[in-house]
């Protein structure tokens, strides 16, 4: 599961000719994924990219470890200090230092700027993220391939009178043992995000700090994300949306099912118009087309049929969005937003969620992860996606 | 299990009062746990707390949700912009600004910068935390609750063959059914920290970016933290170390097993060298102490004892700490450290283990969540801490 050693040189060289493009000489990079992105491995290091020389990558910890894994030199830990002294020696005269200033510390910021004034590159390193390689399109292949079995299985789990949590812990379970690595990694870390998103009913409206339309109470106010202790009851609705992992990439899925026999006809017409939606979706995605461009189109097409109940959200988790960027983070570029002019582009991967809240009855819709081709886009869940009743 | 709303006021008191001795005029509070720990809820939002003025707190999302669970009064989010409006409005002339310099990112600190200079209060921060309220300690008590009961249904559980990861998916299924909300948070995040390690024979010896002395291969280099596909073999030690959870407070614990029906002399005796280590720590731990002086005679005692083979972790991943502080994150203060001067006091809970990593039979010790009392220490984790032998 390395990382395969050309991937690198091919990252590094994107981001180099990117530094010179913005007039930066040199990128400090550290965050998790960053450093994962461009080194091939995820340990505890500070990785310097000059734009007209070879990169330095020095490991604090594991430096055993980061030298299995990553084809590029690994340098002695030189301390907090000796970091500095190394950054300084690599810094040409009157060069300006890159730094991601969303996920990179105050702390650091303040050290770097003894030393020349940073210019952020978090939309640098965003943008070349956004566009996976081949082999990176694999492994989220890989993430998207458990998920079908695993809705197989979990539907059958299901019984009426348990809690979401222990659903969502039956869920994650399996996810564990398939080796899903289990924090969610997001880059804008203003909640936590949880590996299943197990709601049902009215819980699935409860308000979150979470940029997402689906609700959730959590455990408690200290773990505000994802089910809680409400019981699965019947005539209400469940929804499973499950970030699936393989070797660190993740895919994005939902379901909905229905707990009782027979779906009733609102029910059943708010999930097909969300059904709708995605599959109008998926003829707007292809190269060339503007974010905001799919999302008017998306969004016009749903006001032509009829928006549901609680379209996109219910009351204040209503988002203004109706897909992101999935790769190693899970709020990844693109977006498709009314605001976002980026266009599409041959390699992009991106989780498309038109999503409906039904107060009281709960949630339905769809949740696929697609990769954008050379003509348009492909599925990666291609299972099946009608509202299940489930007559447990 | 909402924060009682007495807890807030006192709380904010403490931060005031150090605000007020460290010169500092008005803290920008926005970190996930310092928001959930100053104001009760963990939603989207930054506090803003003047030393000589009331809290002020702009909520992004969901403001709803807050208004529930802060005695707070909520202020509608005012955007980027406007809130830095409103810290100016709020700033005496000349008043310096608080921002944790370790968890805010470069931007917040730019955007603060061109209002007043910031001042690192990450150490008041911190140090205010370290001191747990009674009913915190009772969170921190429900947490470690859990463990027994758990310890007991998963060693029925385990089964020669299994993979780490599997058995992770079992304990971490568990943990979530019982209300753990998922991420593990710790305030330096460096790698990822999950909810169960659980590795057996060599892999506990396994190099890993963590800051702490057991090892893990976890199942890939992009989700290199825990166990991984290792599968459970006779005569190897396992491992459970386990971070429990209750209204987001932590206890952590470890309990270590070897799979066969007798255990050999030596790994009996490295186990039991780690528990006689813990038994005197906890005649050492008491307020008044520094925390490096319980490190030092721990050390002394250990090597009198004879130090078992890989004590405190193999190769790369051996620590200079025996125990580490426990509240909200996994990695607060105190720190049990050669180092670290700060003096224990009635309240602060700490995370003590010591444990030893023998090459090819496995990792052995103990680890139980302590509070600090008036006159000596608690143990939160009373359960048998043996090397219990499961002929599987």
């Amino acid at each position: 599961l390395l990382v395969p050693r050309a991937e690198i040189p091919s990252r590094l060289e994107r981001l180099r000719e990117a530094l010179r493009a913005a007039g930066v000489a040199l990128a400090w990079i550290d965050h998790l994924t960053d450093r994962l992105y461009f080194s091939g491995s995820m340990q505890d290091a500070v990785l310097l990219v000059p734009a007209e020389a070879p990169p330095a990558y020095f490991v604090r910890k594991s430096a055993d470890r980061a030298a299995v894994e990553s084809p590029l030199e690994v340098r002695e830990w030189p301390g907090r200090r000796g970091l500095l002294d190394e950054l300084r020696r690599r810094l040409p005269p009157g060069g300006r230092l890159g730094l991601a200033f969303d996920v990179s510390s105050a702390a650091t910021y303040r050290s770097l700027a003894e030393i020349a004034a940073p210019l952020d590159v978090t939309g640098t390193i965003r943008t070349i993220r956004a566009v996976k390689s081949g082999w990176e399109i694999e492994q989220i292949r890989g993430a998207a391939r458990q998920v079908g079995l695993l809705y197989a299985e979990i539907a059958q789990q299901v019984r009426l009178g348990m809690t979401e949590l222990e659903l969502t812990g039956i869920v994650e379970g399996r996810l564990r043992a398939l080796g899903h690595g289990g924090p969610i990694r997001v880059r804008r870390r203003a909640s936590d995000v949880v590996m299943a998103v197990v709601v049902c009913g009215p819980s699935a409206l409860y308000p979150t700090a979470f940029d997402g339309c689906v609700g959730g109470e959590g455990a408690a106010p200290g773990m505000p994300a994802g089910g809680g202790f409400r019981r699965l009851s019947r005539g209400e609705s469940l929804m499973l949306d499950i970030v699936t992992s393989h070797n660190g990439y993740l895919a994005d899925t939902t379901r909905s099912y229905f707990l009782g026999g027979r779906v009733p006809d609102a029910v059943r017409r708010a999930h097909d118009a969300c059904r709708a939606v995605l599959a109008q979706v998926e003829r707007l995605v292809r190269p060339g087309v503007r974010c905001c461009d799919v999302w008017r189109d998306a969004w016009r097409f749903i006001a032509d049929l009829g928006e549901p109940e609680g379209f996109m959200g219910a009351g204040g988790n209503r988002v203004r969005f109706l897909g992101h960027g999935v790769g190693l983070e899970l709020d990844e570029l693109p977006v498709i937003a009314d605001k976002l002019e980026q266009v599409l582009a041959p390699g992009m991967v991106l989780a498309v969620e038109p999503k409906a809240f039904l107060d009281p009855v709960g949630p339905v819709g769809v949740e696929n992860t697609y990769v954008v081709t050379e003509r348009g886009c492909e599925n990666l869940c291609t299972f099946p996606d009608d509202l299940h009743p489930l007559d447990v």
